[in-house]
C-alpha cells in the first residue's frame, strides 16, 4: 500500500519524556491541505486543543503541518496557551508557513509545565529530517503507554486517477471518545474543500472513534484531525465521494480498533454487535453500555459464558427494549434465547473464549433497524498493574 | 443499641448456594408495617422486583414479612415469576398474613433457574426459627461476594420515647445504585404512615445509596425497604419527622458506606466531595464521575496523587465548571489549585495516601452552593480475580 502524497514526517527526541525515546513528531504537507477536527468533549481541554480550534477558524480549515509530543499532554499547566503557541510559531517559522497553519497536539501525564525550549531547539533537526518514508518513525514517537505503533492504509481508483489515505494514531488507556479520542492523524492526497471533508469526517468518527472505548475516561487531548492535500491531482467527482469516504472511515476503524487491541492490560480484543433497536443511537448506547461493564470485561477476561453480566449491563445503558425479546451470542453461539439461558455446552465456549478475538452479539427481536458495532477490550490484572504506577 | 420492637429474624441454609452457608433469611413484623422501597432503574428488572411492586400496591403499603435468598438472582429465568410468586405464598401460609404483604428478594447468579422447593421446604424451620435477636444471621444470609455482613443501627429520644432503628444490606459489585441498590432492609419501630414514609426513604437514598458506586454497574435485583412498624407505640408528631428521618438516613448512610468498604477486592474506602457547582445535582454527578472512573481508582490504589484524573474525571461529568477556578485535595493535602499544580510534599502525600481511608476533595470556585459527598473503594488487582472466575 502505497503513502498518500505530498506528505513528509519526522520524529525525534526532544527529552520531554524520561526514556530516551522519540517524543516529538510533525507531519508536514507540501500543498495546504483542507483539514478537518474533532476534539475531547471533556469540560478540561489542553491547551493545544484551545488552540488548534483558534487556528482552524483563522485559517478557514487549512492547515500545513501538525507538530505533536509525546509524555506530557500540556493541560493545566500554568504556561500551556503559551508553551502551545511558542512551539507553533517556531515550527510555523521554520516551514515559512501563517502560525495558523499549524496545529499542535501533545499526550502524556497532566499536569506538568512543559518546557517549551525541549521542542524549540529540538525543532531544527526535526525539520531537516522531514522525509516522505519517515510515516513509521513518527507514528511510533506519538506514543504513550502504547506497546504498538498504530497504521492503518487504503486507496482507491477513481475515474481520474488513484487516491490514498493513511493514518497514525495513539492511545492505550483513558480512552472512551466522545468527540474523537486521543491523537490520530489521517492524511489523504486526495482533493476534497474543507466543509466536503468535515461532513465526511464527522461521519466516519460515528463508525470508527465513537465506538471505542477501553475504560470508559475521556481524555483531556482528545484530537483527531483529518487532512486532504490533494497531491495525487485528484479531485474526486461528487459521486465518487462515498468511496473517498468509505476508505477514510476504513482507515479510522482500523486506527479505532488497534487502540482497543492495545488497551491498557488487554489481552482479548473485544467486539460487540447490537442489532433490532429502534434507532442506531440507541444500538450504539446499548453496546457503549456493555463494553463499559468491568463485570462483562473481567468475565472475557476468565473466560467465563457469564451472559447474565451482558443482560443487565445492556438493561443500565437507558435504552427501551424488551428482555424477554432479546438473544446473546458470545462466539457465534447462543447464550440466551429470549432473556433466558439457551442450551450450549459450557466447557466448549470456555475453549472458545479463550481465543484473543472475541465477539458479543445482542440480538433484540423488534422491528427497530438500529445497529451498531462497538469495540474494547477485556479488563485484566494488567490495566491496574499500569494505572497503579503510570506517574511516578 | 437495642433493636427496634417488634421485628423477628430467622436465617437457614435452603441449599441454594453451593458453599454450606446460611441462604434464606426472613424478617417478620408482628404488627403490619408501613413500607416504602425503592427497586432498580435496570431496564431487566428481576422477578422478585416486579412481584414486590405489585404487592406493595395491593397492599397499599403494608408489610407483613421479607423473604430473602442469596446465591440466585431468580432473574433472566423461564420460571421466575411463578419461583417469586410460589415462596411468597408458602411464607404467606406459614405466617397467616395475606400474600401481597410478603415482600420476596433474591441476590445471586443471574439466568439460571431456582428451584422452589428447596425455599419452600426449608420455610417451617425458617419460621420455627424466627427470634428478635437473629438480626445478625439473618444480616450474613443475605451475603454473596461480601466478605463481612453490614447492618447499622440508631435511635432517637422523642417526646413520647424512644424510637429505634436497624438496617442490614449486601452488595460488594455491581454497585452503583439508581434508585436503590443490591438488597437493603431498614427496620424502625416509630409508627410512621406509607406516603411520609415513602418522602422520607426518597431523600433518604438521595444521600445514601445514591451516593455510592462499586464498579458502575446497576444491578437487576436492586431492592431496598424500610419499614416502619408502630411497636414502640410511638407516633412521632409532625414536627418529630425530621429527627426520625435523620436516624434512618443515618442508618442508610452507614449501609451504603459499608458496601464501599467492603466493595470486591478493595483496599481502600473513598470519599469524595465536590462544593461549589451551582446545585446539588451537579456536584454528586461530578462526585460519580469521580467515582467511576478507574484511573482514579487505580491511581488511588497506588497511593499516587495524580490530580489530573481527578480533574479530567470532573470535566467528563457534563457538568459546567472552570476548570481554572477549580481547586483539589486529596487527604486535606491541596495538590491542585485553580487547575493548576499546587506545592505539595509527593512522598509525604503517597505516604498519606497509604492509610485504608481516603478523601478526595474538589473545590470549585464559583457562586454556586452545590455540594455532594460519594462513596467508592479503590480498583485493584482483586476485583478483577474474583470476577474473572465468580461464576464458574
Amino acid at each position: 500500500m502505497n503513502l498518500p502524497l505530498g506528505y513528509a514526517y519526522a520524529a525525534t527526541y526532544a527529552g520531554i519524556r524520561q526514556v530516551e525515546k522519540d517524543d516529538l513528531a510533525l507531519i508536514v504537507t507540501g500543498l495546504p491541505a483542507s483539514a478537518a477536527a474533532v476534539f475531547t468533549q471533556n469540560r478540561v481541554e489542553a491547551a493545544p486543543v484551545k488552540l488548534c480550534r483558534r487556528h482552524l477558524k483563522l485559517s478557514g480549515g487549512l492547515v500545513g503541518a501538525i507538530l505533536v509530543n509525546a509524555g506530557n499532554a500540556n493541560c493545566a499547566t500554568r504556561t500551556g496557551d503559551a508553551v502551545a503557541l511558542a512551539t507553533s510559531k517556531a515550527t510555523a517559522k521554520l516551514l515559512k508557513l501563517p502560525v495558523s497553519q499549524v496545529l499542535p497536539a501533545s499526550t502524556g501525564v497532566i499536569g506538568v509545565e512543559l518546557d517549551p525550549r525541549r521542542i524549540i531547539d529540538a525543532l531544527p533537526r526535526l525539520v531537516s529530517g522531514l522525509g516522505t518514508d519517515r510515516f513509521d518513525d513518527a507514528a511510533r514517537a506519538i506514543m504513550t503507554t502504547d506497546l504498538v505503533p498504530k497504521t492503518a492504509f487504503a486507496e482507491t481508483s477513481l475515474r481520474r486517477g488513484v487516491v490514498r489515505a493513511a493514518g497514525m494514531t495513539k492511545g492505550s488507556g483513558m480512552i472512551q471518545p466522545r468527540m474523537a479520542t486521543t491523537l490520530g492523524f489521517v492524511m489523504t492526497d486526495a482533493s476534497v474543500p474543507p466543509a466536503q471533508l468535515r461532513a465526511m469526517l464527522k461521519r466516519a468518527v460515528e463508525r470508527s472513534y465513537h465506538r471505542l472505548s477501553v475504560d470508559g475516561d475521556t481524555s483531556t487531548n482528545d484530537t483527531l484531525v483529518l487532512l486532504a492535500n490533494g497531491a495525487s491531482g485528484v479531485r474526486p467527482d461528487p459521486r465518487e465521494l462515498p468511496k473517498v469516504e468509505e476508505r477514510i472511515t476504513q482507515v479510522m476503524e482500523s486506527l479505532a480498533q488497534a487502540i482497543a487491541r492495545d488497551g491498557e492490560g488487554a489481552r482479548k480484543f473485544i467486539t460487540i454487535v447490537v442489532s433490532g433497536t429502534s434507532n442506531n443511537d440507541g444500538a450504539a448506547r446499548m453496546a457503549r453500555a456493555i463494553a463499559n461493564s468491568p463485570l462483562v470485561k473481567t468475565a472475557v477476561a476468565g473466560s467465563d459464558p457469564n451472559w447474565g453480566r451482558i443482560l443487565s449491563a445492556a438493561g443500565n445503558a437507558g435504552v427501551a427494549f424488551d428482555p424477554s425479546k432479546t438473544d446473546v451470542y458470545m462466539q457465534n453461539v447462543m447464550v440466551c434465547r429470549g432473556g433466558l439461558a439457551a442450551p450450549f455446552s459450557e466447557p466448549e465456549l470456555k475453549r472458545k473464549l479463550g481465543a484473543p478475538e472475541c465477539e458479543i452479539r445482542v440480538r433484540v427481536r423488534a422491528k427497530g433497524k438500529g445497529t451498531a458495532r462497538f469495540w474494547t477490550c477485556d479488563l485484566t490484572e494488567g490495566y491496574i498493574r499500569i494505572n497503579a504506577s503510570y506517574r511516578t
